[in-house]
């Protein structure tokens, strides 16, 4: 189910944002906008989608279709991007889904195998649906953008976290792969490391222009919470590197956290 | 289905070795009787298996059990360990179990969904079904040892091997959250990497003994492969670590591999 | 020994580029003059860096200053930032500088002491100097960037290269250091990973904006080496992120490259 | 200056232990003793070195030379190492060597040039120095086993800690070029990162033989610190490891112990 929330004509391919809640999706998803993407963003709970998607079409005068998939279900994966390809190319797929289930501690002998299950299906499987659905366009044009969401789990098992840990470091190997498969066919594939608490934004839009310096973004800074908008700006800035000069992988987190 | 291949009376826990081939599967089930352990060999060709079984009974005058197991089954997973259980308590699990179908190398957008899940539910899924079912058991003895294969594919995404890779990162993560879960409550956990091609044994069991040197052992060696007695030998080492010394991760190679 | 190259006044802080030759150094230098940062550089060769700032000044309208520095020799370093500071704060150190006879392959055996000191000296020695001068400054005002240059044998030994190697983890290590020391007090720590050469840059300056898609700055591209202009274009988006989202690693390399 | 403890002859290469205090060093000589390496002990403490050498000639009825040398400096590693060839051929370096000073967490501004210095001459370059000593000896003869120890810091940057840091990580990155230069020459070369305090050993030698299970030698244990003895027992098993099954690096720690 396709619901679209403007109607400009755009030239740009598409931005493909899986996983929009109301924090790093949604700024990613508005990031993108900004700079003339169509964006199609594709989540689960359709109704918060369709806000998200008036709110951005509404302020960044943008074309944002939102769309209903769940990651977990392949079936589900492959109607969306019907879906998203009946608009156009995609040219960027953020891949940004999580399994909120699995952000809590359980001890190994009650992880139920569901859980375990659908953890990789929603870190890895559906990473691997998605990047499928998008790597033949990308590749008949010679370029394209694949960014996926790690976390710290990605990096380092945690005692009670088997099922996170399994599914990103799965998803951590197949940014890998498909770096090494793709890049030298003009797909740049990044795995962006977000070890930390995405809140809620902590500025005005108007303070992130990169051309201002540092000192003025950091004043009154003072949580520890990570800033959306922020951490959108550097999945701006590895869309836009040029080919010489490609990350495949980044770590992001607050100046304020204990790190390893 | 069991298959015992000898009676002889054991005093000892049992160790499970889980995916048990010519090679090395064959030389730790070899190692563990030796050492006078009751060995349940356990993978999906029986017919193998109780060859297998048969020899290490006769050879090492132990006490042997072949166990159909499809690892990628939670159901077949759970009658192998009741089968296991009803002989005695497992006190060393080995993983060792792989797809035979990942090793080689496909173009990321021919891998259909079918080998990719096959690949987790082997490398990962089973691993994890097979941790449960011997933990209780382990904790409960304040006493066990857990060793997982893992390969240069545990380390590295690799172009072509998407399946491969996201298993193998999986299976590290679930190895290290149980080191870090279950280590001190006396269960330890080693992910060894076995990087390289483990080929036939190369020599007598008698030059093996640890009390000679290194000089004899090496004599007139040539070829890349890996020995399997030779990587059975370090298994072992692993699991009579003193608990003051434990190991978590290992690398073994051919000294004549370049190795990154 | 300074050398001014343009007086323009300038109400910023100093961006302190150390390494500077005809590639990266002269980019990163020139980008942050770009952005209206008065710029110190530093390198033995004080003729080459006196038409690097030359150039600069003029093309960027920036105030620019040589300054004559040996990286292992502490009284040198010293020396150089008495005469940095005596123009201004230190806000940004972008840490460049290399050992070039380090860069051919040696047999360990014919690996002079001397050659590994001096690489010891360039790579971490010289960082650790060019650290403490800067840092105080950094914290009594709450902010600064420190920007240090890696390279593959920052992560992997290579056969032939023990003095490179050794020198470039102990840099990482040195970055990672500083980083859990100081970024909760505000100073930024990077440590930058470039896994290729870098060549001269391939694109005028123009179409570095980065409000620009990646499509336009593609086009055409072929060659291997990595494009200065496009390297220095992370350095100062890793200097502008927004404190609640710091990177401390990124990689760096061409899409044509082949990785680990 | 030698220091010859006891005069059985030998038909053994010669065990050479660099830094042997009362801890592992100690423990490392005596295992080799034990399996009938003449042994050369070596570190700044002839005192303490000859009371060690004395202990492990008359238990282990070994010959033991007890050597004085400064690893930092590297006429005393030449003339020691001279002093160790006129022994015999050095089969196995086991380079154990550190820094007591590091072992404190200093404010990086007030780490003297000098402490930073001693760090990365005593952990790395006292360790290029022993190695290029043996290499050649070990080529002539196409073997040798060389163990670097490493720690915690070997792996992480740790605030407060750069000395130590900068200098364990050049030590490892050592250890990978020399594996990767010379063990297509029968050269072994292992890291080992032992992630913990070693501390006294807590049992008897006689309850550490391999055929042992794990079972009886964990009875009682509860402490934290790592048994010195245990590390030893790896340490040797490395040493014996079959050509074709090498490990680079291990770990080890307490299974008390909470990881990273």
């Amino acid at each position: 189910m396709i619901y679209m929330a403007s109607s400009a004509n755009s030239s740009r391919g598409i931005a493909a944002i899986v996983g929009v809640g109301p924090k790093l999706g949604r700024s990613i998803a508005r990031k993108f906008a900004h700079h003339g993407y169509t964006v199609a963003i594709l989540a689960r709970d359709l109704e918060r989608l369709w806000r998200v998607a008036e709110e951005i079409a509404r302020e960044e005068k943008a074309q944002v279709f939102a769309i209903r998939m769940d990651c977990s279900d392949s079936k589900s994966v492959r109607e969306a991007f019907e879906g998203v390809h009946s608009v156009g190319f995609v040219e960027v797929l953020v891949y940004n889904a999580y399994q909120p289930q699995c952000w809590k501690r359980t001890c190994f002998q009650d992880v139920g195998i569901d859980s375990f299950h659908k953890s990789l299906a929603v870190s890895s499987i559906g990473a691997f649906h998605c990047a499928q659905h998008v790597l033949t366009g990308m590749m008949e044009r010679g370029r394209g953008t694949i960014l996926f969401t790690g976390c710290f789990a990605s990096l380092h098992g945690i005692a009670g976290f088997s099922d996170l840990c399994c599914g990103k470091f799965a998803l951590r190997a197949l940014s890998q792969c498909l770096a090494r498969e793709f890049q030298p066919q003009g797909v740049h594939v990044v795995h962006v490391i977000i070890d930390g608490l995405v809140g809620p934004p902590t500025r005005r839009g108007e303070s992130m222009e990169e051309e201002e310096g540092k000192n003025e973004i950091v004043g009154g800074e003072g949580s520890m919470s990570m800033d959306p908008d922020a951490v959108a700006q550097t999945y701006w800035h590895l869309h836009i590197q040029h080919r010489t000069a490609w990350t495949h992988e980044i770590d992001l987190r607050s100046s304020t956290s204990s790190f390893f």
